[in-house]
């Protein structure tokens, strides 16, 4: 690299970190959130007009930005390693396409309204809650695949039973799942149960029997979350304890009084010894 | 101060912490609370007059509370830096303003049903657990912010492409905000689904991602608050117990060992020397 | 008292702690429980008088068993201060007043129901539920007084200003707040709404805070009762431990720690004196 | 045996212990899962004959997979003992009754959908999570007696006061119970409590004490739940602890005090002796 590229490299890498700047990026964030819920009001054509504008205004600003950010970065290949990064340059480059199709120019409304989700890769609080809900989910997997299989059987079953009752709730497997999903959240759920219940009068076992399970799974699909955080917040805790204080442990203890012993050992021997 | 307003104010001041006069004041904002209630219902005059009458007695107590609570404070300026002094002083002061304009007369109502807050202002315990709730708000800033950024996404989103369908449920992005809320307490969320799932068949991955994300974000607030008390109460409960027992912690015994030993390097020294 | 009294007492006593006639006690409720579910379905009539003469064997088989506990109790006094036995005593001696008029024909048939509770002043462990339920309760006192506020002042406000829109959920200060507690419930909350947002648009934030309001001290409330469970548990499993592991604790070892020393003094004492 | 038997057993062991041999079983349960959703949709008869040769070749494929799973079973006796090898081989046998009747077909496909539980008898971390859910059960015991007992009592209470508005809801004691389970999902109760509010007003006193009661005993259990999970992560955890660090505890470290008390009684007898 030539020297001038350096010297760019560290202003940008300058600029990057800067609070300010980062201040900028934020409002710039929060206006383009605004711009997309005024889009959503009739407005005159004056306004729309300025509304056009301040839309191209901040895609520009937001390729500035990013380029400014990929500039002060030195490894340029770590820059792309960061899914946020990815995530942010897609953003922009995909609001740079001028489009005049109407299909796609929903994809270009859809683009601008992910723009809000920078505010997350921007905010760096934001994104360690992020990373900290998407590190539970794995812990998660069994429960959700026990309760997978818990609603795959009750829709089979619901499926078999009900599709001729009703079809547009039981018909095939998959409208049964958001059925039976729409049980789970107590929806209306009667409705659905009085209606086959009238065919099969003890169908109400099914319903029961499934709220019951499905509560069950949830529970403790909820319990082995709060475990897990409280048990991690607990380690966390005990670890700053240990460390702030400088409280010794037991093994500290432990040592100072063998130490004790073998000082005892050495300058108070056995007696016949001192004796002679 | 001359000295006949030192000897009024300590009289006053007196009068503000007996305990006689706080319960009358409770009994008077408890009569206040029921004259609210009995309000609502339709009185025949006679009873009607007495309500009145009754409302201005209790106006008038106030009034005279709170200038005993002003004028036994030492000093003066103190007094309207607590924001309970400034609310109870307002709520006079409101109370007191004769209306006939029926606009204002509703306000007039609206003050004399926020007299029962200073039920409140008045009993420490209530105070103090309202003091503690608002406490706990400040450390749910980030997830709050996260799961408003999660609503207007999915409200900017459904007003793109539902707004046609359902105009009162998704006309713009504030009744699209409320439709997400009602939905996020499954209240007769499937028909809101139904609707735009004639439309878009697949619509109900929008409404399913969005429960999924809603439900656990706010899983995550709860535990967030859950996890925050739990450990409050286990430091203050530490604290409490070493308080009490006057038991010795690690340190402690650390010092004594080592005392111990220092003591024996001094009584017992190294045996050359005693050989010596 | 006569011996004859004292030895019928001891019998009786021995009768009330037995094993099996407990078990007979129980079966009896459970008949009683299964004749009152019967008596809901349509029965023949010859059904229904053996229903009948079981209804008054089983009043006769009570009025048997309390009087053998009354008998079996040596101070008489004690047996009244008992709430259950009070209550046991009423059940019974409701069931034999022989009723006609068909209003009290249906407290007869009241009492005949609530005989069910005696299953839980017959089994211990259902006792010692139900009071750990209730020492539960005065804990959450001011939680609940706050809610009681909250749900007074919306009561009020919510008559004031939609009384006129819908007189049967707004009409007066007590058909308000069973309202609130529908919207609590989140039961149809969002027809309440709609309601009164076409007169008042911005009625909305009425609702809503009131939401978040409710389930805040909700929430409060519910997380205090789990840290309290949690606490006493954490107390009675530290307590269980120390007793079963026979476990010093610090003050023990403090303890050791420091007559180790005092020996030290005496028999190691100062140098000079030693070389003396 | 004859030594080929036991050659054959071994072999036969060492196949049912195979990894691969495990993922192939999976994935045919999964295929027969998801030929049981492919069958919830109109195919076209080709389509239709195909799924039923597979269906014929995944009940052989399960024939012979619990043959060689029996086969390799040392102890034959032991094999009936699990009830998932009760189950997996009921599931296989039923299975291979060919039936024409339309009513033993519906039983087939039952125990074709049930297949699908055998992912839970294969997948030994479902196992483990299902016995660990059914092993929470009988610690909920009295919680639940306790909720019956309130479910009965105001069962039969509904039943006699609400049976002649609404014979649907409150006809007999079995459909009273329904109804209340189904108020305590707050579906749809208000409806519910109107209708009989219009004749007998105060009726609201029945519903709300019934909500509270529920709540109160549901949110007791669940309490119960986490109290219980907490504790026993907690003890396992300790012993983890201790186990993994080789942390002495405070008896080690009293144990070690006491040694070096009896070295200083030995090594430095009382003073009496030395001087002598």
């Amino acid at each position: 690299m030539s020297p001038t590229t350096d010297v760019l490299q560290a202003r940008f890498e300058r600029l990057r970190s800067n609070k300010l700047f980062e201040l900028l990026v934020i409002s710039i964030i929060l206006m383009s959130a605004l711009l997309i819920g005024a889009k959503t009001y009739p407005l005159p054509p004056l306004v729309n007009q300025l509304v056009v504008i301040l839309d191209w205004g901040i895609t520009l600003f937001f390729l500035v930005e990013i380029t400014i950010r990929f500039m002060g970065e030195s490894d340029k290949k770590r820059f792309f390693r960061s899914g946020w990064n990815v995530f942010d340059t897609l953003i922009v480059v995909v609001s740079l396409i001028p489009i005049e199709d109407s299909e796609l120019a929903l994809i270009g409304r859809l683009v601008r309204i992910f723009r809000v989700l920078r505010m997350v890769s921007i905010i760096p609080e934001l994104r360690t809650l992020l990373n900290s809900l998407l590190a539970a989910l794995p812990q998660l997997g069994y429960v959700m695949l026990m309760m997978f299989i818990i609603f795959y059987i009750y829709a089979a079953v619901g499926t078999t039973f009900f599709a001729d009752i009703n079809d547009t709730l039981w018909g095939d497997i998959s409208v049964s799942l958001l059925t039976l999903f729409r049980i789970m959240t107590f929806e209306d759920w009667t409705d659905v149960m009085y209606e086959t219940m009238a065919v099969y009068p003890l169908s109400w076992t099914y319903y029961l029997s499934f709220i019951f399970l499905s509560a069950f799974a949830f529970l403790n699909m909820i319990i082995g979350i709060v475990v897990n955080v409280l048990e991690e917040e607990h380690q966390r805790q005990a670890r700053a304890e240990a460390q702030a204080a400088g409280e010794p442990n037991l093994s500290d203890l432990q040592g100072e009084i063998r130490e004790l012993r073998a000082l005892l050992d050495v300058r108070l021997p056995e007696r016949e010894q001192r004796v002679a």
